[in-house]
């Protein structure tokens, strides 16, 4: 089902107060927070819009209604690329990350791995993320996703800490359920979440399986604090702009032993696949990258490219070549993501997983570029959006007439114009908001050096080793050469496999 | 048809005598052209090998017959993913470039073309264009491209030019066939190809029409001269090794007053198309590097990996960090070309064109890395690639057992295999053969400066401007904003269509 | 002289209101003013302060008093040097730039074109800039540098704007002086400037005469207007930081018809010396980057490592291949100062000029490297700058428990200090203030486009091309090869001419 | 004393045959040895040379007599800057390495280190090394210097490897002297040195004493084999040029039990001081190369600048930037050697040492950019380096004309000079001998890890991270704070003694 916005945000406001703000217990009305909440209320919308039709939304595979994108389990190649491409329309609408992504990705990495669990543990935990996945469709449910632990040292694994609750962990098991405590931070949109969906943060061994935990909790559960910042562009007093509407919020999410009832509880002591559910949701929400910091960047180029036609230098060189720098980072990240769309293979849930090989580069690569490409914005706009005198003395009576006179550029383009121009470029590269940007840019969905652990742990780096010994004649275990070929082979079996996926997909998806 | 290399080579023998090298008139079996030729042999055997049936064979879509996919016309998106794979696995037998991708990617070009060209102008170059396809895959055809004209002074235009033969022409038409003077640089396998099909190298005016001229003729036809340049590994006395049986020639091509009957004539003075043929041509070999240059970087990274570990280095962090580049590099660009397969477009003649936007970050990526990969394995494997002795020091009595002594690595791993894995490097990074490869990573299919200039004339940048100035408030033309949404959706619609496209191709090609 | 900060600030607070700041006319008293007037606060501070002797304080060439740095005429190699050390010591002390160096840059650069100008045109401005001279150095005036014009249409030429007050001009000139019109951008500390010395953009042509003029005006002049915005840290409620009591201000600064009286004019219509003006004065400023940045490299390195260290990661061999580029960037800048003050030559009005080549190289490293080291610092911190909760958080009684608990790190380390680290981070990272700094370190003085067009035209590339030509033997005109050698020795001459500058230098400077 | 380099050549000729190069044992006089030879023979010419008097010449301090720079012990700033410029300009002169500064950086790290070790042990090595020098100078001596063992097992130290050979040891002490073996190598001219200076590679532990040795010996001492590996560009059969009249030679060498008399003997065991002498010479050498690199890159930017303006193309907005590029480089580095030379400190014996975080951040940038300074000269040349035909065609009847007709470019180059200009580029960038030098830029004098090593060794981190501390208000030890602005003071006051270096070495060394 898909329901409104406006439904949507009355639900959040009949939520308990547990957001703490700048010293206060504040509600999910409070300004501050509304800039984030339209975020998400904007993919609400989007769902409603005849023109995104069949990209933000598709049909339950459950029970076939029509749902957002964004509460999917991915069942073939298409809805991969298709949610790609809903992420970055919605950057496109909102100039910055659209935050619904998390959920979604946690949702679908919870899916999957409790059918390992069950198949390997006979348990019976996907009976319950079934029920949870048909909840989370039924209601058009919005989940923040939580995973980062505090950590404490960094030198010591999780079980050895002086205070065990720097890792999220069990404290006690209840016939109603477990008893959670501990904390975890960056939790974004956690203040305008339905749910909040908790998975470990990394491997853990015997001794730690209390920590081995993953469940979903409703956002205002009793005893979850959100110690919240939140962020958002500049207001505007006059020169409104679309995206000064929308902001975000990050909370350090407090687990104060707090009650989670048995039906919501998806790993419980697993320890041994306490990290295939931390990475495969990484890999679900790297995947997601792919398609959002392509709309990212999107943004950063079109005022990059606007800036410089106001400026009349479009044409120059060096402009150019950056431009194509910017189109290239867009365009290869989005590549990497429908390569890994593309190469994706089907879990035994019946849940597409993105190939993890594709989907790090592709984010990798996104993380490694995203300061520069705030460099080569602030290279072609100048110095100007540090130096922009505040909005008021471009309204004052006084100095209004001075700004306009000298804030000219090209002929035929309004001084007012260029005004918007460079105040939003101001916003995106000269704000505490654009600070937070940068930063998600680098450790959002895990930080370039995440990427490179996951890169090396999946790639098939002996068949280059044994294309080099044969190259070289260096004689080497025959059983690895037959796998050279067979490995070659296979691959494109593989993909004449997701011919038939794409196939019978159609099915379901159109 | 597929044929076997030895009948190829016997076809290769038979031809006249029209190359020059060291100032010499040779034939075809001359020492220094044997290992290039070599090269092409292998793509013979290799579609011989059950391993490869399939990936290097394919189905002719004219006669239906068993062909080698180097002699292909594109028919799906799967061809094109299965092109990709077909290069990549053919550098891994080598070692470096495959070669015959050329040939074919002009070949696709031109069958697109002609038909444009008799649809605009009611010529009827696509029948000739069909017959020399046929002909083509009937013979098992291998084919150089000639493009790039010599040029003269670059601030000139052809035109322009004290000598007109700066750029290949048309200096007179008669019953049989057109007469073509001028001369093309950089063509590679130009000694060792049945055909050389020849295009313009880029856009031409009116003024120009003599140069707006395509055509195919044997490689040693009357009046053609092959000046060549051999590239190959130091030969070994005793340590051989795969790779060292494999090289490249690379010819300057004189076309003195050649006539070529009107058969072979696939353009000629249709001047506006000029530019959308050489750029055709150009798009096809971008999409090749983005299968070829991965495995380019394949052997750069086994290599890197196998002396790694030689050294017992492998797992240190820079070396691991290093190791990624690699793996990211090879795999965005292909991951670059599997975006551009899956995004294709087809054709008034229904081959596929790979989406050049695809097609041209990848390449662009490859030719701005290829240097610092180089540097990553020299950085790995110290200075021994440029100080290692002659491989006779490892033959005689006297030297060999001092470097037997001293030439040694991890336990385990023998002195002569470090030798192996040494010498190899020292041919791949320090060789005149090494030089050629590295600037060819820059220069071949189009240097990144030609790709920066494609991608920018084929990027919807106006899209990301709109993005912008929605974002920041600017109004904006009404049209364009509905362009913007559906810009999105059709894009999408493409994607579906491919769907379609690949369930079809399936009959054709399984 | 050197007066102390209270003196100063005294002095400030006796000025005329001429600036406007959020629609207001406000004071040089103003809560967002006072943050940027205590950086040149310190800069008097810092004189008194007797472990400065020598690097702040110098004596006056004139009079021969103590004279605080910033006010000095550079006499010799080691005034240049000390210069550099002086800048990156008021760094160390703000954490940001330290801004008076402006003023001196532009007094330097008077002093030495209005000799050349009085040499040429027999004008009497160098007796004027004398003057000026020491007014300033009696009393320790801080002058602010309007340099940058707005320029309208970029694509024009001052003289061909539609409208001609696009850049500074002189309107009328009466038995007074000059009556001024126009507008500058970017003036930092222009409302906390006694002074404001106004110089040329660019290259002035006959026609744009009235373009080519340079002033000094009281900052709070009839006909001034300072529309400002200022920038600094936030506000600190409880964990007060030194950092966080200094800011800045930039000002768009308006001449509205501003008479500028006779000895206050140093350049009036010599258009042929307008860029000879504008770029020596570009030259003392990148000079003085050369000190300045590596200052604000030290600053980030000192805060990447002390979170490095304090999340116990500092030996981690990627954390120590980021400081060393940190550490490059800052030793490769100042030693490119180092080069630029030992390569000086003496200006014919006794003036030290830095070599361009070297001020102009090393600050274009450093322009091209601010964002990236941003980005080492938060790829080494984390997230948690961009999702720190607000300052409050950490003094209510509710919450403060809790972020003690989890923030924590390595063994020994308070959560006090973790969260002063990372809050202090926070501002460097995640504020606008952060924002301006990485805008300031791409466009300050100059973007590195500025830097390549000055290196080509002052280096001398023809002689590496003579090296290339005589390296290939081709033949090359005698004369050149001559001065190749010629060149190469004159060079070290006048390194020997430094030796004797040092030599005579200490007489006065100690 | 400088003799000539006719007498240097005899001196070599006169020696014993021990070089073995392609399986046979050779003389000094082989035809692949006698480029590398040319280059030292023109340090002697260049010596003889009037206009490199005082540049390539100095006054012995021993004895006041006029010497090569090249034997010179530094005895003040200047000589250190000095030798900077008489390796670029000898660069200049043979297009790469001129080789002959290792041997003058081992004699200089010798004299201070055996200083070092007397003060220390009581030795009375600086005798014997003050003999050395004084031999050195009297005849003018070109030495070797071979530090760099084979190490074996790279993850077990010097004294855990299962061969103890795989450092070079003292295997005995006899009464004449030490017997020694293992092998070193990359050692670079030993087939035409006169001498051989042989240092540790590295800190020695007590166990491994026998280690810790260092001596001269001649190149052909009984018991000393070099295995030679020669390159040099192409020779050329017509088209003869300057730069391929040199070359170079690499040597693995041998020291098969070789008896070193106790006056030749620098260091026997004193293993605490092993690391020191490692580092000293390591220091020494990367200071030369900050005079080095950038004679390299003068010549890879004039063959680049060369090139662009033969194709008309130098004024492109791209060919300036990477012009720019290359200069940054070159000054740069150089830049960092001034540094380096200018806060030099004074050893106890007299002989200056450039300070190591310079020369390290100089030689490190330099390591960073070889290829990519190479990626630069290729994509200005286009693809032409890699397929020139070879020189007999330039020269064959049939050919010749067809390469003149269409091997052009700017009206009034003529077709010769064209064709020289790329055979020169493609000697540099498309040939073994130009692979050698790629490698040598990463490796030579120790990879950008290395220096990476030194770097953060001798970097004073803690005072930045005291900087940090301060401006966040985290309270820090009283002590440091102190250190923190007495290093600034001493800082400076260190320059200023240099002042008195400069002073009261010029009557020595003018």
């Amino acid at each position: 089902m898909i329901i409104s916005s406006e439904a949507w945000v009355d639900r959040q406001l009949a939520m308990k107060k547990n957001i703490y703000m700048g010293g206060e217990l504040v509600g999910r009305d409070h300004p501050l927070i509304v800039p984030g909440r339209n975020v998400i209320a904007m993919t609400y919308d989007m769902a409603q819009d005849e023109k995104y039709k069949g990209i933000i939304t598709t049909q339950s595979h459950i029970d076939g209604s029509e749902i957002n994108r964004w509460c999917n389990l991915h069942q073939s190649v298409e809805d991969l690329l298709a949610k790609q491409k809903s992420t970055r329309c919605g950057i496109h609408n909102c100039g910055f990350c659209m935050q619904r992504c998390m959920g979604n990705d946690g949702l679908n990495a919870l899916y999957v791995v409790t059918k390992e669990l069950d198949e390997k543990y006979g348990t019976d935990y996907h009976d319950r993320a079934k029920a949870f996945a048909a909840y989370f469709q039924r209601n058009d449910i919005t989940s923040a996703l939580a995973q980062t632990d505090v950590k404490g040292d960094r030198s010591k694994r999780p079980g050895a800490q002086d205070d065990p609750d720097q890792y999220v962990r069990v404290v006690k098991k209840t016939k109603e359920g477990i008893i959670v405590r501990g904390a975890k931070v960056h939790i974004t949109m956690g203040p305008y979440a339905d749910e909040i969906i908790v998975l470990p943060t990394r491997v853990m061994t015997e001794a730690e399986k209390d920590y081995a935990v993953a469940f979903a909790v409703q956002a205002d559960t009793e005893g979850v604090y959100l110690i919240n910042r939140a962020s958002a562009p500049r207001a505007r007093k006059k020169f409104e702009a679309p995206m000064n509407n929308y902001g975000s919020s990050d909370a350090v999410t407090i687990f104060d032993d707090v009650l989670v009832p048995w039906e919501r509880v998806f790993m419980c002591g697993e320890y041994q696949e306490a990290g295939r559910l931390a990475l495969l949701f990484a890999n679900y929400h790297r995947h997601a990258y792919c398609g959002c910091k392509p709309g990212v960047t999107d943004v950063i180029m079109g005022f990059t490219q606007l800036v410089a036609r106001y400026s009349g230098i479009e044409k120059a060189q060096h402009i150019r070549q950056e431009t194509a720098d910017l189109i290239a980072v867009a365009e290869l990240v989005y590549a990497a993501g429908i390569a890994s769309s593309v190469q994706a293979t089907r879990s035994s849930s019946g849940v597409m997983i993105p190939n993890p090989i594709y989907s790090n580069v592709g984010r990798r690569l996104a993380g490694e570029n995203i300061y520069h490409e705030h460099n080569i914005l602030v290279a072609v706009a100048g110095g100007l959006p540090a130096t922009l005198p505040f909005e008021e003395d471009f309204i004052s009576e006084k100095t209004a007439p001075f700004l306009e006179k000298y804030l000219k550029r090209k002929k035929g383009v309004s001084s007012q114009d260029i005004h918007r121009c460079f105040r939003s470029i101001s916003d995106l590269t000269c704000s505490a908001w654009g600070g937070v940007w940068q930063i998600a840019g680098v450790h959002g969905g895990g930080s370039p050096i995440m990427e490179t652990i996951a890169i090396l742990s999946n790639y098939n780096i002996d068949q280059k080793v044994d294309i080099a010994k044969f190259l070289a004649g260096i004689k080497q275990n025959d059983k690895m050469e037959d796998e050279l070929f067979y490995g070659e082979k296979s691959d494109l079996k593989m993909f004449k496999d997701h011919l038939k996926i794409f196939n019978s997909s159609q099915s379901v998806s159109q």
